[in-house]
């Protein structure tokens, strides 16, 4: 890990860059894919899978025999954990519901805001050993709470065609209504269009590797909305001397083991500290079964010192990490001042990977510095806020002249004209 | 205009069709553009103005002379009508503001939501005869209520190389912080990487022809985030007897005029009405100073008529109009049943001008049928929610084995060692 003291204010943004990807070369693909699958539904799906999955299968639909299936092979002590987490995030994302706004902007002018659900929404999880169940609670919970009537998930194959039980048996357990064994580009194409089989949505959610982000974005183009931008995954750790090196130590670990893109960087107005997590990363790191990963992750990592809290607060926010955990004394100057970040930790006891699982908030989160300008998945990500507005008689005497004027001053006579004709027939 | 009785449900997604917009020719020079703003800043964007707007600029920043000078060739009972429809605004936007979120998902697990403002926000006004000031309104206002830092504004300067008095009178009056007269391409070029004179922004809003909508699409693949995608202008309207044919006609006319690839809908359960709404438009269209536009628009346009209010509300959910005005005795079955609409105006004295003015919601919304997954631009557009979480020793106890649990499962050993960690510790 690179150490850091005190760097100069314009070195910043040299020292805070991101692994960069280059996705230029994924798209022609990522096209291809995305115009057969328009053109030729289930059939090129089925292809794709044969050619990325490598497997063949008759019906891309999971079977009820299939859950069935699954619920038995999932240990009870993993279902009473995701029960856990279930009623936390629960609990979290049902206080999110806003009721409907209505004011009177003036005299007989009522308007109000109301938050519908988007009717049909597509979750992406990807395949592979490791089976990402967690982000099946993150994103069918929310999507429950909305009111959401058709929630598809698709996830892709292993070679003998089935899916991991643990994602079948969360799945089943948070309502989605479709399970499809369709991955990477296909899948997001697939949810796209529809096919005969996939449903078509308006909305896709969830992680996956570059061929998906590129699939996603591409997605955007055809008139879908996605979640977010995606990017490696990111933890950025404020600690003084009150922190806890190898708690600290271990929740960096915990990020760079996602992946060798991954960044971690620690932020620290203490030199001890810096050097006891350092001592600390090397120790614990050797006993990791994913340890070359998170090597490789440690090497575009960070140890920055600097000498003030203000300047500490300055650099995180132009960092805009996806993670922020807070080991300090004075918490709340960072909990007051913090801008730009996806999620935040505070206190000794509060491992990022608590919120990854079962403290409650959602782990999809804005990487990348998109915390800039994006929020996490939460409850109004799977809803659109609508406004009404009824004007009476009186109103649209009191506002009808300002219309006209503003109307004939754009060059707009019609919309002027729409005003005049109510205007006269109550002359 | 179109008449079509009772169409069979197989025909609407024909019937509903959108006029088509091609932009796939219009990418090379966007792209071009946007790599030479990025690599030379200033230099290209007045290269890019002289080309496009024919004008050289010594300075694109407004001066505050400038702003002096408009101020006195704004007429008073325009700054008094831009007064009424900013106050209007401003009430149902500040309305909007949501509280913080916190609650303890389970013993000593403390997490909470906060909205906090995108810091730098740009907006992009168009130029042309017909000065949007309007639209400076329905964004500045909710910018300045969310508290962004930085509002820039650019909009193209005319032959003069000056840009509309309307224009600046309102962005001096709603708070903008820099005034840049640039447009088109080169103004997201601009706000997208940031030049000498150009901020960089973290979010671009506004309307603008195919360049600017391109341009806004390319922005967010260098991370910058856009309002929504944008289409041209659309209106649906819901009319039964009880309606008032004169205004219906006149409704659908104002929005005719914006463009000729604007489309207008009238669905009703009333043949009778169906056939007085043509005729009226007829009658109204030919005083119209911009009547070969609505001519061409209403080319595109359809009248419906549904035996039901249900299939009415179906056909309607299934088209998603950006405008939505309700003209019919049972004014409660639409507003309960209305899922994919960005505004609704409700009852005979609400014309859909009053939303592009002065009611008080925000006139920037959803076309093309976005209005299935996105919002209009409201106060929450201009922030983003971040979740925070404290857990207590006792919370990590009481959650730490499902969390040790769920990661051990995905794989993710790291993951699970934070919990660990602290779990021995307290042991």
């Amino acid at each position: 890990m690179k150490k850091i003291y005190n760097p100069n204010r314009n070195s910043w943004s040299e020292i805070l860059k991101r692994p960069t990807q280059t996705v230029a070369d994924i798209e022609d693909i990522v096209l291809q894919v995305f115009d057969e699958i328009k053109k030729e539904g289930d059939q090129a799906v089925d292809r794709y899978t044969q050619k990325f999955d490598q497997v063949s299968l008759d019906n891309i639909l999971v079977s009820s025999e299939e859950i069935e299936q699954a619920k038995e092979l999932v240990s009870q002590e993993l279902k009473d954990a995701i029960q856990l987490a279930k009623s936390n995030i629960t609990v979290f994302h049902a206080a999110q519901k806003t009721n409907k706004i209505s004011v009177d902007t003036n005299v007989g002018i009522e308007c109000w805001q109301e938050k519908r659900p988007i009717q049909k929404v597509g979750l992406y999880i990807p395949g592979g050993t490791a089976p990402l169940f967690s982000t099946i609670l993150m994103l069918t919970i929310p999507a429950n709470l909305a009111g959401c009537e058709e929630i598809v998930l698709c996830s892709p194959p292993n070679r003998e065609g089935k899916i991991h039980p643990a994602i079948l048996y969360t799945a089943d357990l948070c309502g989605v209504t479709k399970i499809c064994k369709v991955g990477g580009i296909q899948a997001i194409a697939g949810m796209t269009f529809g096919t005969e089989t996939i449903p078509q949505v308006y909305k896709i959610f969830g992680p996956g590797n570059q061929f998906v982000t590129v699939a996603k974005q591409l997605a955007t183009k055809f008139g879908v909305a996605i979640d977010m931008p995606a990017g490696p995954s990111e933890l950025l750790v404020v600690a003084d001397d009150t922190a806890n090196a190898s708690f600290v130590a271990s929740d960096l670990l915990s990020q760079a083991e996602h992946g060798k893109d991954s960044q971690v960087i620690l932020v620290s107005t203490s030199k001890t500290m810096i050097d006891q997590v350092e001592e600390e990363i090397i120790k614990q790191v050797n006993v990791l079964p994913r340890k070359e990963i998170a090597e490789g992750a440690i090497a575009n990592s960070k140890l920055i010192y600097v000498e003030s809290n203000m300047e500490a607060i300055e650099l995180i926010n132009e960092y805009g990490p996806e993670h922020f955990i807070v080991c300090v004394e004075d918490e709340d100057f960072y909990i007051d001042k913090i801008v730009n970040a996806g999620s935040v930790f505070i206190g000794n006891y509060t491992p990022e990977s608590a919120g990854d699982y079962a403290s409650g908030t959602n782990h999809t989160l804005p990487t990348n510095g998109y915390a800039k300008q994006y929020s996490g998945v939460n409850l109004d990500s799977f809803m659109k806020s609508m406004t009404f507005q009824k004007i009476s008689e009186k109103g649209i005497q009191t506002i009808g002249n300002a219309i006209e004027l503003m109307a004939e001053a754009e060059g707009l006579q019609a919309h002027k004209n729409a005003v005049t004709l109510r205007l006269e027939s109550l002359k």
